[in-house]
C-alpha cells in the first residue's frame, strides 16, 4: 500500500484529476500547495507528485520515500549532491514535446511569414505585397534531441525541412537526416538557417551556445532557446544581434528567472522573449502521467522517465 | 513538335529554370511579360504557361493553341463564359498546399500563443507569464478539402487536431475525421475552434461564410480565409468581430483586391490582413510544375490538374 503525497502550486488541480482515476494500492492520497503544509501532513509518504522546487525542501524528512514523479521536465532543484539521492526520480519526458513543437515553428512562421510587419502595413493602411519566406528546405540544427527534440524534428519533417541533431552520442530519432557530437559542434552549426536548444542544465551544457558557435551561423539566421538559460553565453548573444551576426533570437529561458530589470535583453534589437512559458503545464497531462507511471509502479514495474542525477536529466 | 509561349510577369525567371530541363520535342520556345509583347512573337503557340490574367488577352490570337498551365491555382480570367474553351487548362494545384499550411498554422499559433500581446509586455518590460493556448485538442473546420485542404488536414493531424471538412461531395482525404456536405453546412460549423475557406470562386462558394454560418461558431474562433474573398460576406464578418462574436479572424484575400482604402476591413478590430501573399509563388517549384506536366504532353499523356470550366476549379 502506498501513500501519495501531492505538492504542487497546482495542487487543487491535480488532486480532483487523481483521485478520478481511482488508483489500487492507495492507502493515503494527501496534498499541499507548500513545504510547510506538506510536512504537517505526517513523515510516511513513500511518493511525491509535484514540483522539484518545493519538493527538494521536504525529502530529507520523509523517510520511507521511494519515488518522486516531478511535473516539470527540469529537476535541478533536486540534483544538488548534497540532497538525498536514495529515490527513483522521474521528470515530465513525453508531455511536452507538441507544446514546445507549436512554439518552435510558431515562432519560426511568425519570422519568415514578417507577421510584425505585415501588421505594421495593415495599420499604415498600405496593401503590402512583400514576399515572404518559407520553412522549406530550411535547415534546423537541434541542440539535444530527447523527448522535446524529437517531436521538434518530426514537425521539421512535417514542413519539408533538414534536421541536424547535435547529441552526446545517442543517434535514435528517425527524423534526424544526421547527427554530430562532442566536437563536431563547429561543423553541426555550419550554415545552419535555425539553431533550436532544448538542452538541460547540465556541467556538459553551460554556455554552449557561446560567440563562436554563433559566428557559424549564417547572418539569416534564428536562434530559438527552450531548454535552459544556461546554455547561452547571454553577453556574446546580445553582440550578435546587436551588430546584425544573427537575424533574430527567441527566448523562452534565461540564466536568471525572472530576467532582472537592468538585464541588457530587455533593450536587445531582434529578439523576442517569452518568460518561460513556452511549454505550459496543463494539469490533464500531468496527472496522465503520474497515473501511468503510478499504475507501473502499483504493478511492481519502474515508472518510466527516471532522471540519471549524474547526468542531470 | 511544339511552340511554348511564357506569359508572366516571372518570365524572366521562368525561362531559364525551363530551357535549363532540356525539354523534349520543343520546336520553339519565347517569353513575354505582357499580352502586348507575346502577340508580337507570333502566333503559331500550342502551349502557354503563365498568369490566366495576362493570357486571357492572347488566347483569341492563337489558333494552334491546344493547352495553357497556369501558374496559379485560381483561373478565373479565363473562366469568363465569352472566352474560348477548346484547350486544356492545367491549373497550379499541388504546389501551394505546403505554403498555404504554414501560413494558417503559423496565424493560429500567433493567435494561441499571444504573440502580439506578448511583445507587448516585453516592450514594456513585463516578465509576463500568462498562460497561453495551444492546437491540441481543437477542431479545425476546412471549408473546400482539395489538394490544399488535404495538406492543412494533414498538419492539423499532426498538431493533435481533430478535422472537419465540408466539400461538394468528395471524402478522399484520411485526416479529415468527418466530412459534411450541401445542408449540414450549419452542423459542419457548430462548435468549430478554427474555421479555415480554401474555397475557390465558383457560382456555389459566393458568400458561403455568411452572417448565419458565423453565428454557428463559438466566440472564441477564429477565421482563416485562404480561398477566395468571395467565400465571404464581408459586412457580416465586420459585425461579428465588431461585436466580440468572433475572436479573431485572419484574411488574405478580399472580394476587391487591392482592397480599397475606405474599406471597414482597415478598421476591423481583430483582424489580420495579408494582401493575398499568403502561398508566394516561387518559381522552381511552378517551372518544375510546367517541366513535369509537359513531359507527360510530349509523351502522349494528359498534363494533370485539369480545370473543369464548368465547375471553375
Amino acid at each position: 500500500m502506498s501513500r501519495v503525497l501531492i505538492l504542487s502550486k497546482r495542487a487543487v488541480d491535480y488532486l480532483p484529476l487523481i483521485e478520478a482515476a481511482g488508483l489500487p494500492g492507495l492507502e493515503q492520497m494527501a496534498s499541499a500547495s507548500s513545504p510547510a503544509d506538506a510536512l504537517a501532513l505526517g513523515e510516511d509518504f513513500d511518493i511525491i507528485f509535484g514540483e522539484p522546487s518545493l519538493i527538494r525542501d521536504v525529502i530529507a524528512r520523509l523517510p520511507k520515500l521511494r519515488w518522486v514523479q516531478s511535473t516539470y521536465a527540469g529537476v535541478e532543484p533536486l540534483l544538488d549532491p548534497a540532497l538525498r539521492r536514495d529515490y527513483l526520480l522521474t521528470n515530465a519526458r513525453g508531455v511536452f514535446g507538441g507544446l514546445m513543437s507549436e512554439y518552435v515553428f510558431g515562432y519560426l512562421l511568425l519570422h519568415e511569414r514578417r507577421m510584425f510587419e505585415r501588421f505594421q502595413a495593415q495599420q499604415e493602411g498600405r496593401w503590402d505585397r512583400i514576399i515572404t519566406g518559407t520553412l522549406r528546405g530550411k535547415t534546423l540544427g537541434l541542440l539535444g534531441v530527447g523527448s522535446i527534440g524529437t517531436v521538434l524534428a518530426g514537425t521539421a519533417r512535417h514542413f519539408d525541412m533538414t534536421v541536424r541533431g547535435y547529441t552526446r552520442g545517442s543517434e535514435s530519432c528517425p527524423d534526424v537526416n544526421f547527427y554530430c557530437h562532442g566536437a563536431q559542434l563547429p561543423d553541426f552549426a555550419d550554415g545552419l538557417d535555425y539553431l533550436v536548444s532544448v538542452l538541460p542544465n547540465t556541467k556538459e551544457t553551460i554556455r554552449i551556445v557561446d560567440a563562436s558557435l554563433l559566428a557559424r551561423l549564417p547572418a539569416h539566421a534564428v536562434f530559438i532557446n527552450v531548454g535552459r538559460g544556461s546554455a547561452v553565453d547571454e553577453p556574446a548573444l546580445v553582440s550578435a544581434l546587436q551588430t546584425g551576426r544573427l537575424a533574430a533570437a527567441v527566448l523562452d529561458v534565461f540564466e536568471q528567472e525572472p530576467l532582472q530589470p537592468g538585464h541588457p535583453f530587455w533593450h536587445t534589437p531582434n529578439l523576442l522573449m517569452t518568460f518561460h512559458t513556452s511549454a505550459p503545464s496543463i494539469p490533464a497531462d500531468l496527472a496522465r502521467l503520474f497515473i501511468n507511471n503510478y499504475r507501473r509502479y502499483a504493478g511492481g514495474l519502474t515508472p518510466l522517465h527516471a532522471v540519471d542525477f549524474e547526468k542531470g536529466y
